[in-house]
């Protein structure tokens, strides 16, 4: 095995300026891990679906997966990048599967019954060094009503994190407030979540593939005359709008779909510049076989081999 | 007297990677006092009925129970594997019953009156170990509207008692919100309720014996074709939700009813997989005697004679 | 004076299985104190009037109670356990008066104009330690929105107060909520209130003397066929709720009335079981000498000597 | 299995009437364990020879004990009331005998070159609490230039250790300054050295058998006219002086010797009323059958049997 | 890459019982990193000989080592599994070479002017996961006057670092106080240093290679009748010291010698069943294709290609 970081990776940590060499060398360890490793590509394997719609609408259909290490072995056996969830399901496999796999802790969790759009700290820096993870993971709304406390809550825990040497994963995902259902897929509200990401220190950005609606009135003027007819376009916009690029910034698949969907999703991504992808339910929910038969196929496209 | 953990002990202990020593001989403590030593199974017995509904609803129908000693006896004449209660309770029998029989401090705590679906912290880890508990015990309200606060709550209790070696029990109880009164013992809610409690890094976990009702019509689909007509298939399913198996769950039996009924339900979480039954009503509201009949029938149905 | 405990003091002693010997000391000191020094009852005075009505309407009525030092006499003259009152009361005779009687510092408070049902701490357990206070004293409204935040704050107060070897003295006042005016006094309110109290590990009750009003429907039936027509027969309900018996419970005399009265409550007090009076506007409301005079009775009553 | 106390156990645990229940649990604890559990005697196996004196002089003559594991599953097989050794031994047997026999943790340790009569702190509280102590283990050297050093890191560690309800073992061993080779084991030496043990807050108090030599002119004139002719009488003599009785003291049997030598100290130690053996050179030095055999019989000679 | 760690290091891992997930991955990442991952063999780059022998001693032979980023380089480049050095050194090419090895922060250092067998503590627990270190390391030596204090230095650190998820590896070098100069290398002071370390509670330790003296008289009998020729039997009984095998333990290889020496010291730590070799002066004072050209056969030797 070989850790050698290529000049590839070399060029994305140069631009996380202010970050010690604790946090670059988590960073570099998701980005050296797996198939992609040194390629600047990554694709994370998170599973919170069990704290957000339950186990059986989760599980049911590929019943192996209630059990917590399946999800490790999964990530592990298709080489991906990392793998995130919450607490209990990462102290669950920690030991067994201790130095295989980056993992990164979701910190905070939201389930289906909640009655605002916010999500409960449920893990801490103190519980991701304990459990050895290389990041953290935490979700904001921006346009929920406290947005500003989810902002705060992740300045608390970002800040720590990174005076600890760990790495930040930031979940932004446009909800509640004054945006429509098509707004929160818009590609102005994508851009926008991707840049407040940005602007609150996160490390790697995670948001949803934007369609080609513009949600904010007071946007529409700037996105005249562009041409953001197809997902590449799209992806370069967010990717732009994460400091050009300075950021790393994966694009989650959404609800279990067919499999050339997610090529096609994957193909668009890497087209337009973005760094990878975050597959849940569209990994988990099949069967193991058909699950490690897609994602090789992902990987691959990262590879530029498809 | 042999503290002998046995294969089975060994083997729950075993899922719990990510505990120092500490904890898991407070767990092993737990799963080896008693009748049920040894067998992975356990019986436990709760009494913060005095706060939920005030001593005269909780006592009056048996009044030695009045007295915090009568609890601590009870649990150790009947063999217990723990018993559980508020710091008051706790701390006026500490000294008399020391070493006796684990303990698990209830850390929160609600009442009648509250206007809030919650409850209030009462106790902390300093006093669990100051009164030489084995574990912390609290409750959450998956539901509620103010269940991020809870979680969080627990999330920094179970941090510190995970770090000075207690174990966590979490009773995890659907209530409020979207959910119906039917729907907080709905098998997909019961199910969920373990699973939050698994994620959120609880070592027991607490939950309702679940109707066949199906609440969230989300996951409808996910139970559709399943046999849930028994019990022991209903219990079984919330096993499989708490980590495939690989944390314990014991079950709570209610308001007071026919002996019977409490057996078919012993009978059921036993073949179900479940790890055994927290009785407070169905114990201490009986005459001493038709009490520790009823635990001992409990504890053979557990050790599989009856 | 004697310092020689009692075996009836011995005794009570014995019920705080968890305190260290500190806090056993200074509850041997309250009950060492004064006149009944030994017999395991106690009359306190409580000056916190000013704090809830303000100086007019508590002291114009007997001016030389505006001066603090007013406080301290009488409680020392009349022969009393001990003195309780908010921090800057005591900080203003604590020097005249340090050693002659138990203080105890009351470090929460409200006012007549409070737009809540709450209390704000005004004190701490250092400021305990430094005037030379043998207790906290502490109030919680059990039924209104915010106990749970009431029960954390006594929480906090108290374990720290445990550690230090001060004693806890907790005012339960159902108030709030789903109560109705009534059921601020009913018999199984009153009840549930000192087991509240008694649960979240106060050392010594405060509460009203109930009435023969049963408030919650649940509750009802537990009251059924029992005989609560003296008020003797409902004190010994609420010292049956109190740990039955384990744990001191003192009852408030309320507002100012007759002589005659105050003196059947005692008697009730002391034939229910309960460990004595704490009695504020009853005393220092009357002139001096009417006050000493019917605190002689008081604590005659006690004496079994009226 | 049942983990009642008895009466004797019990006793033993009323002596100690400042500790909360979390150290007198841990207590129950060490006298509920093994074969002698409930009796008030106890035998402990001591490990801490690696540090004292090297692997090769320790071990060499019974070549498993080298392995950490040999020792844990030597005290557990051989029905012992505890395990004592420093935190890397125990840190390599916590998890595999996770809750099987109480274990206590040396937190200080010498070695052969040390140029000091002294030892270096090698273990904490916070390790006791994470490994699953019962207790904590320190050395004094009554006599040694720097004893008063010594006290006061016991102070610091015991006062840690007793408010999180840990118990406390102080080897007391004189030696150094004025001391003669043969004073080291003067009975006016072991008694005085069991007294400043429990002087200075110890539970457990571990010293020498004493030789019937009075090493001190000045304690001549108290021991003249006495009969120490016997080990009974001297051992007695020292039970005397911790507290009359009020301490748990074991005594340890030094180098290796035959075992009809360790079966009289053992006798002498019962019929003096001690409490119990601790064990360490006469059980792992020989081979195992050998070892369980020996300690067989010990615990044969504390339940009166031989 | 694949960071699957082999069935060999999941053994080795399993030894460290008491240690949380974060610390086993560290361990993994040492165990997985280079030409030897996987086979839990390892060969680590320390530099601390400027600290030890200032700048000219230790790089004038090759001046290109006078740049920290030169043993980065080198050891990247050999394919070692970590690279151990102090603060500054790690500090001015951590950014660099972020991610490429695991690093080991030398926590505490000597240097040539010291005028007692001490080093003086130079790098922090916070230090080390600020430049993303995997372990600390910090050296001991028994036998020196401060012994205790050095072995409290260490606790306190190894404490934090342990609770963080880092490693720590312990140089244990005897020198000073009774050890002759012959001693310092004997085989029972080697094999007791050794264990010194693993009792204070190391993960990786370091001694030098014992020769076949026997420094301590009471040690003789003890290696009576032995076979101690060979310098693999000499490891042999090291590793046997070292919780029989339950400790990583490496071999430093001393001053500058012919590199036919250093190839007999590895085949001798490989077949005695040492875990590998730290190899310093003898790599970088040799011209860096020199270096890398002995390193590679060192590597060879323990893939038993050599």
């Amino acid at each position: 095995m070989t850790m050698k970081t290529s000049k590839t990776v070399r060029k994305i940590l140069s631009h996380y300026e202010s970050d010690n060499p604790g946090t670059k060398a988590n960073l570099a360890r998701i980005l050296g891990a797996g198939r992609l490793g040194g390629t600047g590509k990554l694709v994370i394997l998170p599973v919170d679906q069990g704290f957000e719609h339950g186990p059986a609408r989760s599980f049911a259909v590929n019943e192996p997966a209630y059990d917590p290490h399946y999800h490790f072995q999964l990530a592990i056996d298709a080489g991906l990048s990392a793998y995130a969830a919450p607490l209990g399901a990462l102290e669950a496999g920690a030991d067994t599967f201790a130095g295989q796999i980056p993992l990164i802790l979701k910190v905070n969790s939201s389930n289906s019954w909640a009655t605002s759009i916010d999500q409960g700290v449920t893990g801490t820096v103190d519980d991701a060094l304990r459990i050895g993870a290389s990041a953290i993971g935490f979700t904001i709304y921006p346009g929920a009503d406290n947005i500003f406390e989810q902002l705060e809550e992740f300045r608390e825990l970002a800040s720590e994190a990174k005076s600890v040497g760990l790495a930040t994963v930031l979940w932004s995902y446009p909800r509640g407030g004054k945006l429509s259902k098509d707004g929160e897929l818009a590609l102005d509200v994508g851009a926008y979540a991707a840049h407040i990401a940005a602007l609150a220190g996160a490390h790697i950005i995670k948001v949803k593939l934007p369609s080609d609606h513009i949600e904010q009135k007071d946007a529409q003027k700037a996105y005249e005359g562009g041409d953001w007819s197809t997902q590449a376009k799209r992806v370069a916009h967010v990717i732009q709008s994460s400091f050009n690029g300075r950021r790393i910034v994966v694009f989650s698949g959404g609800a279990t779909k067919g499999a050339d969907a997610v090529y096609d999703d994957a193909r668009a991504i890497r087209d337009g510049g973005g760094n990878g992808s975050i597959i849940g339910r569209n990994s988990f929910q099949r069967p193991r076989e058909d699950a490690l038969a897609l994602l090789d196929r992902i990987v691959r496209i990262y590879l530029n081999k498809e």
